[in-house]
C-alpha cells in the first residue's frame, strides 16, 4: 500500500530520523557541509542506521539524499572525491534504502531540499533543473514516494513540489520554519495553502525546532488549510533538541550549534508526549529529524502502540515505560519502572556552570537584521560583518 | 605488537567506547539486563559498532561480553532464548572483533566483569568457575589480552584477575568505584594494590562516574601504587555523562539512570579535555565507558594527535575545534570555527525547568544504610525496604 | 514645582520603591492581606522606609494607602484592631509622607487601588464611594498629586480616575496587566487610551511583572495613545522580580509568591538596565513596586545621573558600577570595580537542585479558565475547584 | 539575666542579622569598607534596625561596631568625616542598642573583628591595643557581654578574646571560617579548643558561608572541644546567601560578591530549616550574619517556637508557613498555606540564562596560591598580581 492510501485509511505513519546528525556521530558524515556521501563511501553504516529505524518501527525510509544536489555537491568538492558524483551519490541513496526496506513493509521516500542555487539567487528554471536531476535518479530506482523537505522559503519549496510533481508520486513537503513563518515572513498557514496548491498532499514541518515549537507551526499551517478550505495529510519530523530559545532560523543560531548540543537532547519520554501531541492534533505522519535516533523513533511507535495495535521489533529489547528495571537488585532503581516516575522527572543536567538558555547569535536576535535578510539585501561580505557587529 | 609493547614504549593506547548503552540506542540491547546477546542476534549492529570505533581511532576493540558470564544470562533468561547460551555469546564477540579488528591494527581484548555469583555470596571457587568459562572462549579464539573490568568489590576484582592470569595473557583490570573507594571501602590506591599484586599490568577506573571523577580516583589508585612501590601502567574508561552529584555508587543511584541522562551527555570538547587530563596525570590508556560514542573516541584521537602524530580516519569527516564551520554562510556561524570558541562555551540545556543537580536515590544518601549494604546485612526484601523509607 | 510642570519641562522623575514588601520582611505587614495599618502602629517603621527612598532619590512620595480603602480593611477586619479606622490609616500615611518629604524636595502622592468591592461585582457608584472616602483625606491633607495604581481591570481603574479628577489635582493611573491586557481582554493601548480619556495626565504599569515585561506594556499603551493622537506621560513601576515565566495574572500565580521569591530578586545592575532602557522608550515617571528597596531606587538615580546631573545623598555611600571595591585587598575583588564586569555577570543562584523557571499555577496556564473567569462566571467555589482540578 | 544564665539554664538564645549589607541595601554603609559611621551619621536608621530584629526576637543585639577600629576607620578616612572619631563610632552605637534593648528584655552585646594591623603583620600588643580601645568604650557604656567575631586566623581571634576577657565580662568567639579550617590551615576543631583555653564561653561560627556550611564547622568545632573535654555554648551566624560553590575564603571569592548576590539570598524557609539543623545540633546561640534581614531572625523565632514556648512580636504579622494565604481568592494561592508546600519548593531564579553555580575567583581556586598566601610571602603587589594571572 502506499503513502497516500495508508494515510487515507487513517493509519499513523511513522517517519524516520536524523541521518547527517547520527551519521556524523558515528563519523561518516562532515558537519558543516553535512553532504551524503556516505552512501557511496560507505554503505554499510548507511545501511545498517537504515536497518535500526526500520526496527523501531519506521514506516517510511527516505533516501539519504540531503544536500545531494548537484550544486551543494560541488561547492563542497574539495573534500569529497571527484568520482563521487551526485548522481552516484543519489543512486547509491535508493539502492540502500530500498534493500532495508524490504527487510520490512517500509515505503521508500526519495527526498530532495534547499539548494545553494536558491539561496544565491539563481533563477526558477535553473533551481528546478537541480530538483530534476534527483528526480530522474527517483524514478529510475523507483521509489514509493517524494519529499521536499527543509525549506526555509516557500518559494522555493513551491518549485520543489512543482517539479516532483511532474512524476506522478505523491509528494510530502515540510518546511524548516517555525511559527514566525518562512524568511520572508510568509506566515506557515499561507505557507502550506502554497504547498497544498502547487500539488503537495502531505504538509508539515521538518528541522530547526523543537517538537513543541514544530507542533505549534503544523497548527497554524493547519488552520491556514481549513480556512482555505483545502485538505491534505499533516506531517512533522521536528528537531530531537530542546530550543524553547531560538530566534526565527532556529536551533543553527543557537550558540551551541551543532557541537555542543547534547545537553538539549530529548529524552525517550519527551517524545512520547511529542507523538501524543502530535497524534492529538491530527498529524498521522510522525517522525522526527536532527538529534532523532533510533530509540527515539521507537518511542514513537510506543505511544502509538495502543493506537496502532503493534509495537516495532526493536521494542523487544525495551519494557514500556521503564519496566525493564522491575528486576534490578535495588529497590529504588526498581521503583523507577513506571510511567509516572519517567513522565515526572525534570532531568538534571550535571552542569552547574551552564545555564539553561542561550541567547541566539545573528539574525536571530535583531529584527533589522532578520528584515534586511528577508529582503535580500545583505548579501555582501561587508553587509553581514555590519549586522553581526550591531548585533554585540 | 601487544598491549603491554605498546604501553612500554611509551605509546597511547585508545581504548573504545560504551555498547551497551550504544547498542541500547540503536535497539539491540535491553536496559536493565544490560546483556550481549546481540552477538548472536545481530552480529551486523556489533559488527558495525566496533567499525565506528576502530576508524574513530580504537587502538583495542573489547569483545562484547559485557555481564555474558553463565550465571547472569541465565538469570535474565526469561527474555533471551535459550539457545543463546553464554559460549555461543562469547563466541561470537570474539568473532566479530577480530574481523573487524583486522581490518585496522587494533588488538582485541576478551573482558569479564562482575557476577551475580559474588553478590550472591557464592565462595571463591564458583565465583571463579563462572570466569574460567568465559576465558576458556577467549584462549580457543585467541584474543591478544584480557580485561577485568566493572568491579565494584576488589575482593571479586582480585579473583577474576587471578583466572585471567592463568592464560598467560596480559591483563587489564578496572574498577567502577569512585574517590570513596570500593563497596567494603577498601580505598582506590588499595584496590590498585590487590589488583597488581594479583597479576595486573594495567589498572584503573571504568564506569559509574564522570571524567573527572574517574581521574581524580585513578590519580589515588596511582598514588597507593607510588606508595606500595608497586608499578602497572594506568587505564581511564569513564561515563560520558557529567555526574558531579551521585554518591557512592554513581550513576547508578541518580533519579535519571538509566532512561532521562540526555542532559547529562559529555560533548566532544568535554571528551578533549578529559584526554588532556589524562594524559597529563600519566595515563596511557585512555577510553570510554557507558555513552562514549564514536565521535567522543574520536575527540581522543584529535585531542592527543599531536603526541601521537596521526589522526584516525574518521577524522576526515570532522574539522578540529570545529574548524568545517569556516565555510558557513552565515558569519556567526563561522565565527564558531575556532578552539577558543568550543573550549568556553557553557552549553544550555534548554530546560529551564530542570535543575542542573539531581539527589541521588537509596545507599547513595545515607551513610547508614551504605554501611549495612557492605555489611551485607540487608539481603531481604523487607530490610531493604525498611532502608528505602528511611531515606525519605 | 507640580508633577506635571516637572514632566511637562522634561525632567526625569523618580518614583519610589514597593512598600508592603520592604515592610513585610521588617516585620510590619502581613503578606496576604498586605494592609498598610503600619501607618498607625508603627509609624516610625513607615517613616523610615519613606526617608530611604528620598535619600536614594524619589522625587515622589506615595502615602503608604495601598489597599487601605474601607472596604479592604473591613475585609481583614479579624487581624487588625477595630480602633484602626480607614480614616486613621489613610490621615497617618498622609502625615508621614508629608513629614518626610519636607526633609527634601519630593512630592506626596495619594494613592488608591483596586477594590474588593469592584471583584465582587457592586455597581460603579458603590466602588465609586469607596475610592471617595480616600479622596477625602488627601484633599484634607492637601498632597500634591494623585495616583490610581494596581488596577487588572481598566472600567475599575478608569471609574478610580473619574473620582481622583473631581479633585482638581493631577492624577497618574498605573494598571498591573502585562502585554495580553486587562482581565477582561482589553488590550494595553487601548486601557491607556480610556486612561486618558478619564483624566489621567500619566499613565503606564505598576507591578505583577518584572521590568522587562512592564516596559514591554508600556510601549504598547505609548503606541495606542499615539494611534488614537493622544498624550500623556509615560510612568513605569515594574516588579523588583525576574518573571519571564509567569502568565496573564503575574506573578501571583507563580509557584514563589509570594514567600519564595528571593532567588528572583533583580540586582541593582539589573535597575540600571531598566532604567536606562525606560528612558530611552521615553519613560519620564520611573520607579518600582514589590521588592524595589532603596538602593534599587539609587541604581535608578545613578543611571539616569547623566542626565540629571546629580546623584542622590544615597550615593555618597555608593560607588558607581562597584567602584567601592577598587581598594580591596585582593586583586579579583578589586578587578570587580568596573562597569563591563557587573554589567556582564551573569548571576548564579547556589541552588542547583532548582530550576531556573516554574509553570504559573492557576489561571495563569489554562486559556480555557482564563476566559472563564473574564466572564466573571467562575464565582462559585465549586467551579473554581474544577478549573483548579482540570489544571493538573 | 545574663547571656551565661540563660545558656546555662537551656535556654535557646536568637541573635541578630546582618548589619552592614542591610544597611548598605538602605543607604547608609559603602560596600567595600563596610565600616559603621552610620551610627554618628544616621543614628535613627541604625535604632530602626535593631528595632526591626527586637520584634523579630532577637535577644542580643549587637552594637553596630563591625570594622569600628581605629584602624580600619582611619584607612577609609577618605570618606568618612575626621571629627568622627573611633571612639564617637563605638559609643554611638551603644547607646543606640541599649535604648532600643530597653524596650524589650534583649542583652547588648559589644564586639570586635578582624583588624588591618593584624593583616599588615602588626605585633600582639599593637594589635591588642586596637582591641582594648573599643573595649574601653564598652565598659563605660556597660554592655552586658562581648562578642569577637568575623577572625580568620585563630591567632588574633585568641588575641580579641585575651584582650575582652580583661573586662571580667562573658566573651564570644566566632570565627568566619569553613570546615577547611583558618588561613594558616588550624582546623575547626583546634580553632575552637584555643578560644575556649583563652577564655570564650561561647564560640563558634558567623559569616562567609551558608548556612549548612557553617553548622558543618560548628559541628567540627563541637567535635574538637569533646576531644579535648572542653565545654563551651555553640553559636552560629551564617550568611543568608547559598554558597555550596565556594572556596575556602567563604563568598567574598565568589564573583557575585558584593553587588550580585540576590539569587543566592535564602528564603525563610531556608532559614527555618537551618534553625531546626542547629538546634539539633546543641547549638543555642543561633542568629544570622551579612544577609540576614528581620524577617529571616523572625523565622528562627518561628522554627523554634514550640520549644521556646513564645513567638516574636512581629510573628503578629506572619502566618505560620504560609498560614496568611489561607483566605486569597485564589484557589491555588490558598493552596499554598501549608507547610509541605514550602518546605518542598525549589525556587525558581527567573533568571534562565544564569548558571546555578560559579567558580570563585583568586586564592579560593588554587591551592598553591592559598599556600603562599598563608604563609604571609604574597604580599607584594607583584605577586598578587602573578598568582592572579596564573589563576586564569
Amino acid at each position: 500500500q502506499g503513502i497516500l492510501e495508508r494515510l487515507d485509511a487513517g493509519e499513523i505513519v511513522i517517519g524516520d530520523g536524523g541521518f547527517v546528525f547520527a551519521l556524523e556521530k558515528r563519523g561518516y558524515v562532515k558537519a558543516g557541509p553535512w553532504t551524503p556521501e556516505a552512501t557511496v563511501e560507505h554503505p554499510e553504516a548507511v545501511r545498517q542506521l537504515h536497518r535500526e529505524f526500520l526496527r523501531a518501527g519506521s514506516n517510511v525510509l527516505q533516501t539519504f539524499t540531503f544536500y545531494a544536489s548537484d550544486d551543494k555537491l560541488e561547492n563542497r568538492g574539495n573534500y569529497v572525491a571527484e568520482k563521487i558524483t551526485g548522481q552516484k551519490v543519489n543512486e547509491a541513496a535508493c539502492d540502500i534504502a530500498k534493500e532495508v526496506a524490504s527487510e520490512g513493509d517500509a515505503l521508500v521516500a526519495g527526498g530532495v531540499s534547499q539548494t545553494p542555487s536558491y539561496l544565491s539567487c539563481k533563477d526558477k528554471s535553473e533551481v528546478k533543473a537541480v530538483f530534476r536531476k534527483q528526480l530522474d535518479v527517483f524514478m529510475k530506482k523507483n521509489v514509493d514516494f517524494l519529499i521536499a523537505e527543509y525549506f526555509e522559503h516557500v518559494e522555493e519549496a513551491v518549485w520543489a513540489v512543482e517539479v516532483l510533481k511532474e512524476s506522478g508520486k505523491p509528494v510530502a513537503a515540510t518546511m524548516c520554519i517555525g511559527p514566525e513563518g518562512d524568511m520572508h515572513g510568509v506566515p506557515p498557514g499561507q505557507c502550506a495553502v502554497q504547498l497544498v496548491k502547487a500539488g503537495a498532499s502531505i504538509v508539515g514541518i521538518n528541522c530547526h525546532f523543537d517538537p513543541d515549537t514544530c507542533l505549534e507551526t503544523v497548527k497554524l499551517m493547519k488552520e491556514g488549510l481549513q480556512a482555505a478550505n483545502l485538505k491534505a495529510h499533516l506531517m512533522s519530523q521536528p528537531l530531537a533538541f530542546h530550543t524553547p530559545d531560538c530566534g526565527k532560523q532556529g536551533f543553527i543560531d543557537l550558540p551551541e550549534f551543532p557541537f555542543g548540543l547534547e545537553p538539549r537532547i530529548v529524552t525517550r519520554w519527551d517524545v512520547q508526549k511529542y507523538a501524543r501531541k502530535a497524534y492529538d492534533l491530527g498529524i498521522r505522519y510522525i517522525g522526527g529529524c536532527c538529534g532523532f535516533e533510533p530509540y527515539h523513533i521507537r518511542a514513537i511507535s510506543e505511544e502509538l502502540g495502543p493506537e496502532r495495535g503493534f509495537l516495532p521489533e526493536a521494542s523487544e529489547k525495551h519494557g514500556s515505560w521503564g519496566d525493564s528495571l522491575s528486576m534490578h537488585t535495588k529497590p529504588w532503581v526498581r521503583a523507577r519502572a513506571r510511567k509516572e516516575y519517567w513522565e515526572n522527572l525534570k532531568p538534571a543536567s550535571g552542569r552547574p556552570y551552564c545555564p539553561s538558555m542561550s541567547k541566539p547569535d545573528g539574525w536571530g536576535v535583531t529584527k533589522g537584521a532578520r528584515e534586511l535578510m528577508q529582503q535580500r539585501e545583505a548579501t555582501t561580505e561587508q553587509q553581514l560583518k555590519e549586522l553581526f557587529q550591531k548585533q554585540k
